[in-house]
């Protein structure tokens, strides 16, 4: 029985990992986030408009090649990442439209530790274009989704969902849009009750505690999540 | 461009098909359904409990083979079917709880006309036990789809969704019944709009028309469904 902290103040340092224009690390970055603390931002676009955003809020910012792929990283390079958020003593990684997909050391360094935000109410379309994929299919109700990252392809398991009406007006703009509105505000809400200790996961069951739970319950507690499964 | 109506009093005949208890057959007889007027119920099970609900409505309840398969209709039951629908005048069959999947005869003769309802956001959780496969998943948010039938698993194209709250206290019994107090309310919606002409179907893409345009549009019109696509 470990109590996981990522200091003795109880904060999280949070790195948010981006590749295009950061709506979802300004987010992050104006909203209450609790116990964690936006401390650092990886790019692996060196011009990605979101080094700007980073700028303006006096984060650290940090432009780290990705290796040869272009929908993955070498193994190399992402030791390279991984290493990077070690050193600055990150507890809690935020994808925030990284367009690529994790299969190596950082998932292993950071098991249980990264969440990803997802414009669909998973596990309704995956993958890209999720907005394009719900007005093919003519859904009524989309969304957005939180979830853990795991080896899959926004598969693991959900924090939070939002849910949005499809109206017959919508293209993928406004449906993107709207969706957007809703991923500013679950992005922040989730990372609040990551670091606040309220999520205890079993295998994919994300239970939130409350507040009173969360200050009563112990366990194998990683950057502020209770994990009781595998 | 042809207006077909199932009669010249605007009134479309519905027939209603099950297996099991019939709580949204029940549902139907209850609600508003507008231009619609439950006539029949087909089932494939000689002492379905959904018998004795059609007993208390009077509406007229037949049993029929489905033949000699377990999920699916032979060719030769399935024409009897359609025969008996058409016998009746039926322009709009509703799936409540048919635990077949639909191949031949009904699809073809009642092609755009036959809706279903079914226990989940699609296209998350098609099949059996969607309620089980939403838990199991551990999703934030599930509800019920109405949807045209096609010769897919509940891939038809979307009417309308309703979405409920999953809660970390809920089992499979206890979302079942919150998602059924929505397909209650959902489904005589659903039969309402359709039998009051006011759905134009494009593609996968269902328009919801407002009841002004319901009465000034004109088109390919099938049982009170706009057809502008296929």
């Amino acid at each position: 029985m470990t109590v996981l902290k990522e200091s003795d103040s109880g904060i999280t340092s949070i790195a948010v990992l981006a590749s295009g224009r950061g709506s979802n690390f300004d987010a992050l970055c104006r909203a209450d986030t609790g116990q964690g603390r936006i401390a650092l931002l990886l790019t692996d676009v060196p011009d990605a408009p979101v080094l700007d955003i980073a700028a303006e809020y006096g984060v650290e910012a940090l432009y780290l090649s990705p290796g040869k792929y272009r929908t993955r990283f070498s193994i190399d390079a992402e030791q390279v990442w991984v290493d990077t958020l070690n050193e600055r003593g990150i507890g809690l990684v935020c994808l925030a439209g990284l367009m690529r997909i994790l299969k190596g050391p950082l998932l292993e360094s950071f098991e249980g530790r990264i969440l990803n935000i997802h414009p669909s109410l998973l596990p309704s379309f995956p993958g890209l274009r999720s907005q394009a994929q719900a007005l093919d299919y003519g859904v009524r109700i989309s969304g957005c989704t939180v979830h853990y990252v795991d080896r899959g392809t926004d598969t693991g398991p959900v924090l939070i969902q939002n849910a949005i009406d499809v109206l017959d007006t919508d293209d993928a703009d406004s449906l993107s849009a709207r969706i957007l509105e809703q991923e500013h505000l679950t992005y922040p809400e989730a990372v609040r009750l990551h670091c606040g200790g309220r999520l205890r996961i079993n295998g994919r069951h994300v239970e939130i505690l409350s507040q009173n739970e969360s200050t009563t319950i112990t366990g194998d507690i990683r950057g502020g999540c209770r994990c009781t499964g595998s």
